[in-house]
């Protein structure tokens, strides 16, 4: 199974399926192609959030704002899954949830000739993970180690930072606005036990288990589905009623 | 096969996907993942006109502005389908649709001790669905009835109501508008027989077969596809052209 | 296999696959639904950049602003691929693309009795390409030429233009814009050689050769993935920038 993710919306999408649909027979499970464009942070927490879910498999993402410079192409390892995409930290969060305390493997590609310098999706990337997934599939995951366009590499990194939480106060910041408009903050859940209040940036909302608990309309904190404290409004928008948008900084009381 | 319909837009059907693939081998086939969100009765509208093409699967819909409250886990079986979704109406109006003449049998499911209170997607419907299909796969559809999870239950319904049609004048109103900005009303098509123009809401427009029978920007009315009186744009935008939504009164004579 | 494209959006795909399910086993893969609406030309010109990615398969796609009237149902085969669709064009220049020196056959299909005047996706087409991609499969591609619904037909074409290159200065048009604002032209890439910056309908602008060569904000001109001449935004929307639109002429020098 080749999962795919992007930030390509439509139709560019098409063409890395039939790219890989060309070189593998391989089964493909669309993860999302909407992904937040170019925001390579916000990617990762999403990424990190919905494949652990998937059995092993490859993983192939690009959300790729440096496309045709020098940046690298990455392929990693973990627990069974393979991951394959761009250099600037995209896949590392999602891979290193995957492998729990196990570590995670990562490789450098050899590009090789792209057809473009700005559709690395389809040119490099969709047909990597067609090699990587037949590797995998018929000589094990072991033998990534030894493909003549991999090297050992370290990944770059981006940061999904831990809130700082104190005596009942915890300063964090916004990891993501979902669909619905809920603001997904780095304070862990249990920051709300016991709470029937709390305060966000200084407006005081209640804490409940389920939207359906205030009026439709009506702003909310409660623990997300990712396991954070997410401030939300019922059948409406959190990031317009508290003014919040990924990377803002969020203070909870 | 297990298809899959939700209000989720992106990402979160990515979940649902990969928490049925770590558990069952079924082939998966999105419906949407677009459905008018928190909208029940629309969603209701549109699974019971498109659900009714597939062959024989389970379908997993979730539209469920009660997540984490104490509404029921509902599956369903008729004529050799299965539905998962929750128990407030939503696939109502689409297993009775495929039962035909038959019944539907409903049994509650037992949610379990779900990871969060509010994505069901995944922590609860996901998962039974995947149970279901490989109950039904490995022991037939009615093996259902003796599954320890599942107990007989009366449904949550909604109400997708008839239109009043009394000499000449129909009284309804509007069940959906589609992503073109068509507006479907619950008038049955036959309303049209032998006009050559009709008024909606005071206001006369010419009554034809096809779009393309007026001039691009201008109004129409017709049959549309699910046997209804639409009130369409050609090449544009009927729910702007004549000021209706979903659940809005409508007259046509 | 069997590829789908439409600009129906959402719900309406889901229809098709349905019917495409209940008639055969093939493999369904998403291309787009998401076309621009009612718009034959640009999407002739996304069908003849990505379908050519895939391996031999049935490609049905449904632009369609002329259902209902007497277009004709169109059927094409060259190079192990067949196509099934509206005779407007929408699928010529693909399907000569695919062809490459090859020729393409094309057939006219006999329509049948469609339940509906406005659903030809769900009640013609969805219904042939299965019938089409199972012909294919159980007697080789070449039975097309005998099946009874086949009867051999010159298509509708639609106009991608070549751009005009003369002494170092290109008239030529949009031919499309993409999801992420990118201007596509007809003027071929090779246009670019040697130069450092060109005008863009009278604006200079950078030719680079990676977006992340310029500021994000800044306006670029490269050459894109379809190999022609593209005026883009870094992290930003070229049309918006440049004013221009699918068929808008643009004079490149």
């Amino acid at each position: 199974m080749i999962t795919l993710a992007s930030d390509f919306g439509s139709p560019y999408p098409a063409a890395m399926r039939g790219v890989i649909c060309r070189r593998s027979g391989a089964r493909l499970v669309d993860v999302t192609h909407d992904l937040p464009r170019g925001a390579v942070r916000e990617s990762a927490f999403w990424l990190r959030e919905t494949l652990p879910t998937f059995p092993p498999a490859t993983h192939l993402a690009v959300v790729d704002p440096g496309v045709g410079t020098d940046r690298g192409v990455l392929v990693g390892r973990a627990n069974g899954h393979a991951f394959v995409g761009p250099d600037n930290g995209l896949l590392v969060p999602a891979a290193r949830r995957i492998a729990d305390d196990d570590g995670v493997d990562w490789f450098h590609a050899d590009p090789g000739d792209p057809a473009s310098s700005t559709f690395h999706g389809r040119d490099v990337f969709a047909p990597l993970a067609a090699t990587v997934h037949d590797v995998v599939r018929s000589r094990g995951i072991g033998a990534l180690d030894a493909h003549e366009r991999l090297s050992p590499a370290d990944p770059t990194t981006v940061d999904l930072p831990e809130a700082t939480v104190e005596a009942g106060d915890a300063s964090g910041e916004v990891l993501a606005v979902d669909d619905f408009g809920n603001v997904v903050t780095n304070v862990p859940g249990t920051f709300l036990d016991g709470r029937e209040t709390v305060t966000v940036n200084g407006d005081r909302v209640p804490v409940v288990e389920t939207f359906a608990s205030v009026a439709p309309g009506d702003p909310l904190v409660t623990v997300g589905s990712h396991g954070y404290v997410e401030c939300d409004v019922n059948r409406g928008r959190g990031d317009e009623r508290f003014g919040l948008g990924a990377g803002d900084a969020v203070r909870i009381a």
